[in-house]
């Protein structure tokens, strides 16, 4: 019988983390992380298949996290405000005190070519997902993929200002920010000059 | 010494991208590939670094052309001016003689998940070059991140947009038309709504 150890899951993955950013990723095994925490190598493999899933678990619920909010949004919603609703279900995910922990995992990507392409398949993934989601509203494509894709690059944008140093506003009031900025490169010239 | 044969890497890379068609990407090897040609494996790796290289081949040409139209856009241009440039620098790259064998790699690629990953990470790559010569003309960040990941937005879908079946204007023609569909998803729906 497995024994049930509640915590145990959130106390390997604590270990991880602060193991990828002390000494690397690549020079952490599965064992050093099992120990840290005074556990056996078998029983960090019964919570993570390896050790690069401690970093992207939950992807699952990430995706289903901006599909909801494409579900969400009224019937006969424009293709903007589809992406926007999925955008601030997505900011769910990012409550104020996640701000510590996705700095933490942020630093031990950008440290690790092989865990930013695995993170660069991950937002490709989330695109795909979207424009489908998307295109079940009944937006055909190539908006779909142009609403998804637009929808990816805010958040993208707006997970790295999230992060910086000082930054205290909400998520979903850095995504709205980002996609005004969206807004005002898109209406280029014209619509940034006087009427006369 | 190495004997110079004009055409050989075009035959090299024509026999290629036929093999991985017809028999698959993962069952072609180089010997089969200069065989294909009457050329001996050693000519190929003269040519090509690996197999995978005959499909990927030229991306520093590729960024470049995106990057030398960032740099033709006038002083003072605004962030869409510039990405609007450096679309149109790269279209040169996609003459309408060149379909057929875009058209061809594309359905090698779409064939292997490995060689999508690759072609991925090529975009990504475009982002942060293309990012980083927005910034060299003065446009900060976040604007010049935006600009450059919208760009490649529009690039990708352009380009599958350009690979469809009897799909005939030409490559810039197409960005246009899917610049003018970010305007307006972006416009959202109080731009599209009539003035009072």
């Amino acid at each position: 019988m497995v024994r049930w150890e509640p915590g145990t899951r959130d106390r390997l993955q604590e270990a991880a983390l602060e193991l990828y950013d002390s000494r690397g990723f690549e020079e952490t095994t599965a064992a050093d992380i099992a120990r840290a925490v005074g556990l056996t190598e078998r029983t960090f493999f019964r919570h993570f298949a390896d050790k690069r899933e401690v970093l992207f678990d939950g992807q699952e619920f990430f995706q289903a996290a901006f599909v909801s909010g494409v579900e969400k949004a009224p019937s006969g919603a424009a293709a903007i405000e589809i992406v926007t609703s999925a955008l601030e279900s997505a900011a769910a995910f990012f409550p104020a005190e996640r701000r510590d922990y996705s700095r933490l995992r942020q630093r031990i990507i950008v440290a690790n070519p092989a865990l930013q392409e695995r993170e660069l398949l991950k937002m490709a993934g989330l695109a795909r997902t979207l424009a489908a989601a998307i295109r079940g509203r009944g937006v055909p494509d190539p908006q779909a993929t142009l609403a998804a894709e637009t929808g990816v690059t805010v958040f993208g944008v707006a997970f790295l200002a999230w992060l910086e140093p000082g930054e205290e506003r909400p998520f979903f009031a850095i995504e709205t920010a980002v996609l005004d900025e969206l807004t005002a490169l898109t209406g280029g010239p014209s619509a940034a000059a006087p009427r006369a």
